[in-house]
């Protein structure tokens, strides 16, 4: 089990631009600094913008900048949104389920259960928390703490 | 986030032998019955028989058997040892890890939390559970319920 390394790049993405803070940061950067491949980046971002937590501007003084404060950004809702569809077995879809024993299964509802659980955990953190260590934070991404 | 087929086949394996209780299964009858590859089962039942899970046996009634009481079969650790590692994300795998955050990353706390929550729920369920409307479910499986 795991999350997706959209999702993955997604987090680490918005904690490189939270830690900016009134600073544009660029995809450029985050690449370097998290070793993530550009062109992932560049879709990641295109994304978090299109989910209202990122802002993107172009020319100078541009750059990405998060779009609230990030005490308002909740990591799960923010991980249900990136992770897209919560298929953790096959009959989570509930369009072309094969399975075969499906509408007698206590399993899925047991593993519904589970991952409700999970996300009540992740519903407790924002991205301020994610960053609030953030001296350390700064000096590891070599960025002004 | 998804679990790996293989737990998927673990679980479904499971619930047919449990459902046959002192009739033995087989490999085809599952295979058949679940709609698996029966390469992919021959796997999976092998690997439940190392676990301690199943018991199977050849020649004249011969066949797969559940090697315990359903009710002692625990889903949340059954699945903890067919998942393998659980690496949410990369630095859930403490070797190799490239992430430049990870020495002071309260994302990963808070993703090892959210997980143990996911199995806390897992662990209150054992196969018995997962059959227990086996009127239902042999039914669906066109078993003997």
């Amino acid at each position: 089990m795991r999350l997706t390394t959209f999702t993955d790049y997604c987090l680490r993405a918005l904690i490189f631009v939270a830690l900016k803070g009134d600073e544009a940061a660029t995809i450029d950067e985050i690449a370097e600094h998290h070793k993530i491949n550009r062109n992932h980046l560049v879709k990641v971002v295109f994304r978090l913008g299109q989910l209202g937590y990122l802002n993107t501007s172009r020319g100078k003084g541009g750059g990405i900048r998060l779009a609230h404060d990030p005490a308002k950004l909740n990591l799960g809702k923010l991980i249900r949104q990136t992770e897209g569809e919560f298929a953790l077995v096959e009959c989570f879809q509930e369009r072309d389920c094969l399975c075969v024993i499906e509408p007698a299964c206590v399993l899925k509802s047991a593993l519904r259960a589970a991952l409700a659980a999970f996300f009540e955990v992740l519903d407790r953190y924002t991205l301020a928390d994610l960053v609030k260590p953030s001296r350390n934070l700064a000096r590891l991404l070599a960025v002004p703490g």
